[in-house]
């Protein structure tokens, strides 16, 4: 069987090669596939399974907090693109169409690479009042950036994701919402996919342009280097002075709104890959995995044994549970679970069924155990649980583990050459020791924590006064 | 209050002026916004939710029938549109993408107007084996086509939509597949649109390029015209022999798999609109409204009417409820939930809760019921399911009174004249009968139906042997 005999030809190990490891595991746990259009991907069905899951959950969550969903065109048109500063920023990475059928269009338009241009004009025609405020809107699409150079998930010139766009009538209630969603964002990362994240501030050298402020969450991957996971980022005025957002107010006179927009993207299933994964495949915590429980009937073609794992499937009825009924081996399927990263796998075989038991085994730690059929519903759901909060325990220690101080540059250079992790750091708050660090390691800041640490005085780098504590690594 | 005002101005009437009546409620229904991009609309809170649930329940049809989500990318090259013949009916209507940041691309990459090519494509490099079959993949995505005159909902440059392409080992499981998957459509606008439709066949002119056969459900809107309304169809080995999708059989000889694909799009909210609306807006069917009851407290200044309606809404939890607790006029608030096409209306004044009392009115008869608070949850419950009901018997009705039947071409050509609706006449089968009756009525086929009835032995047009009876009408 051709599609075996690939599957268990071992995956590159991560620590001889971690971005081999990585483009194995996507394309051998069957997560995407290459297209014929250069850096877009297909996302298979085992990928796309994960972003619905995602989308579920965060669309509750966004739900619950008053967002509304909406649909924008996916072009804009040059002139409105150039409305606002941070068309700088994305021009020399836009697709433009040109042509409408068999002729060239006036004005080219561009495949939103996103849409706060949209939702502003958008915006100055819906908002007039007071009463028409706030506007807490969202939309799910695709967005495309012509890349140069593209990874699966991580970076590709179509990529999809949610965009937030909020108005507000003050300044308080934009500053309010924006690091509401980031929390929101850490939240959703840390109790459903098991990723700890650290909440924070851009520098105003890596904020997004346009933006009064940026605020991130930041996860460390296996290899030490940092991934931004979501962003949230308080506009102000800037826009709806760009734009002519303008509400009357109770006493009728005319005001900006205040607004804010936030994102998250399929690049999260990159970094559930390279915060979990080991070198058996994939390994997906619980509440984001398409399959929670795989049966797989040992000596199936003995009388009872399909019968028996097709019972356990309704008994466990409560969880996504599949039954592995192909003609494969144990052997195979389990490798192929394991590949897959299904949290927890249910042996079922003539003698365990002689003895009314089951043996499973963790995913996460490949940890067997053996347990009654009358216990299993139960054991099976304690499980799922312990595994979740195990794995969030674990990527939590590796971070911890994998986070530095440093308090003078000697410290600071040797810890990124030889400890791959996050490097917690004093700065002065200028753009020339951010440029400097860059340069001498590599690293740049990735945010300014909300949780401050004292580790001196005095910049890392120039010496002078400190004014932050910051958080330094190599990033994705 | 401005936006008040705008709203109960009367929209024009269905009877004056029915595609004005149309933009009028698609506007004040508030679905849609116009946007800079001519021919793309912004679909807004109230329209996106209806889709939100079309999505819902579609999507978990199609997963209880086996398939599986997936995402391809938006970009076609234009070498891989080319290799099949269905490329010309879209060539004229694509969006081409030229550059690629400041750099022209080498290879034009249309924006997708459907997938056909891009899931061949991938097919190709993922089928090998029989054990690779069935595929059954579907996507939820938005494409595009450069359409001259465009209608909100109805024909738009962009539009949201669904399409599923499958591969299968044998033409008799294609077959299956590509009537499963009409009859599931059909059966969706039954029992949650409450639209009633008729399943049949295209005939060869109105089939999609490239297809064996085209499967359709034809609805008829309230001025009498017909809307194709959701499309399967039944590709053979057509684009496999194109794009080179075998697999090894059992035998293990090599042999073209079998394909369908079958699509609905955001056309079905203009097909909603249209069916249920009247000339106070907007009716949507329960099971498909976001707001499905609206409580609007009357005096809600008086001490307890407010709490008394949250109260109610706690109550009513089973269902989706809003409280209108503006500070608007009950009046407006009646009118307002009217153009949203709310199902149920229920007031609750501080007379009513004296006498521990609530009234309900329909939104689909105006009708009015007083009910005891103590059966309030019960009683709502019911009318939803009446309306539901209510809705799909009055549209069947409207639809069979406006459906004709014509066994010579003077009286179709008057019965199309005159009464709006369905002509069923008997046909030979050739396309010049097709084009002929085009040509003198305006009238396309609509749909050889599966129930087919003996009108006549001989062709409606040129009196030849008759083959098939045929839905005619005019058409959106």
């Amino acid at each position: 069987m051709a599609k075996d005999k690939k599957l268990v030809e071992a995956i590159t190990s991560m620590d001889v090669d971690f971005a081999q490891w990585y483009t194995d595991v996507v394309k051998k746990a069957e997560l995407i596939d290459y297209s014929s259009v250069k850096g877009c991907m297909v996302i298979k069905p085992a990928g796309y399974a994960i972003w619905e899951n995602i989308q579920k959950e965060l669309d509750f969550r966004f739900k619950e907090t008053g967002v509304e969903n909406v649909y924008m065109p996916m072009f804009i048109p040059e002139s409105l693109l150039e409305k606002e500063d941070h068309v700088e920023g994305f021009a020399p990475e836009v697709a433009w169409v040109t042509y409408g059928g068999l002729e060239p269009l006036q004005e080219r338009l561009c495949v939103r690479p996103t849409s706060e241009t949209l939702f502003c004009d958008f915006y100055s025609r819906e908002i007039q009042s007071y009463r028409d405020l706030p506007k807490l809107y969202n939309q799910w699409c695709s967005v495309v950036r012509w890349e140069k150079t593209t990874r699966p998930f991580l970076r590709s010139r179509e990529f999809l994701w949610q965009e937030g766009h909020t108005a507000h009538a003050t300044a308080e209630e934009a500053e309010e919402r924006t690091e509401m969603m980031l929390n929101l964002y850490a939240d959703f990362c840390e109790e459903v996919l098991a990723m700890p994240v650290i909440r924070g501030q851009k520098t105003d050298k890596e904020k997004f342009a346009g933006a009064e402020a940026t605020y991130t969450i930041e996860a460390l991957m296996h290899d030490g280097k940092a991934l931004q996971s979501g962003t949230s980022h308080n506009f102000g005025s800037g826009f709806a002075k760009a734009f002519e957002i303008q509400y009357s107010d109770k006493e009728n006179k005319l005001q900006y709104v205040h607004q804010t927009s936030w994102g998250l993207t399929t690049r999260l299933i990159g970094a559930i890959i390279m915060v979990h994964g080991d070198d058996n495949g994939l390994v997906l915590p619980p509440r984001i995995a398409p399959v929670q429980v795989m049966i797989v009937p040992v000596q199936q073609q003995k009388e009872g044994v399909l019968e028996k794992a097709y019972e356990l499937k309704n008994v466990l009825s409560n969880y996504k549970v599949k039954v592995d009924d192909s003609d494969k081996s144990p052997g195979w399927k389990f490798s192929e679970s394991e590949m897959r990263g299904i949290p927890v796998r249910v042996e079922i075989g003539p003698r365990d069924i002689a003895e009314n038991q089951a043996v499973l085994v963790r995913r996460d730690t490949h940890e067997k155990m053996t347990v009654s059929l009358d216990e299993l519903n139960e054991k099976v759901g304690e499980l799922l649980n312990t595994i979740q909060s195990d794995m969030l325990a674990r990527a939590r220690a590796h971070r911890d583990a994998h986070t530095y101080e440093a308090v003078d540059m000697d410290s600071f250079v040797k810890t990124v050459e030889e400890k791959p992790g996050f490097v917690k750091a004093m700065w002065c708050g200028s753009q020339e020791c951010e440029d400097k660090i860059k340069e001498l390691t590599g690293a740049t800041s990735r945010c300014m924590p909300f949780k401050q640490d004292h580790l001196s005085d005095t910049c890392v780098c120039c010496g002078k006064p400190a004014v932050k504590m910051v958080y330094w690594g190599r990033a994705y």
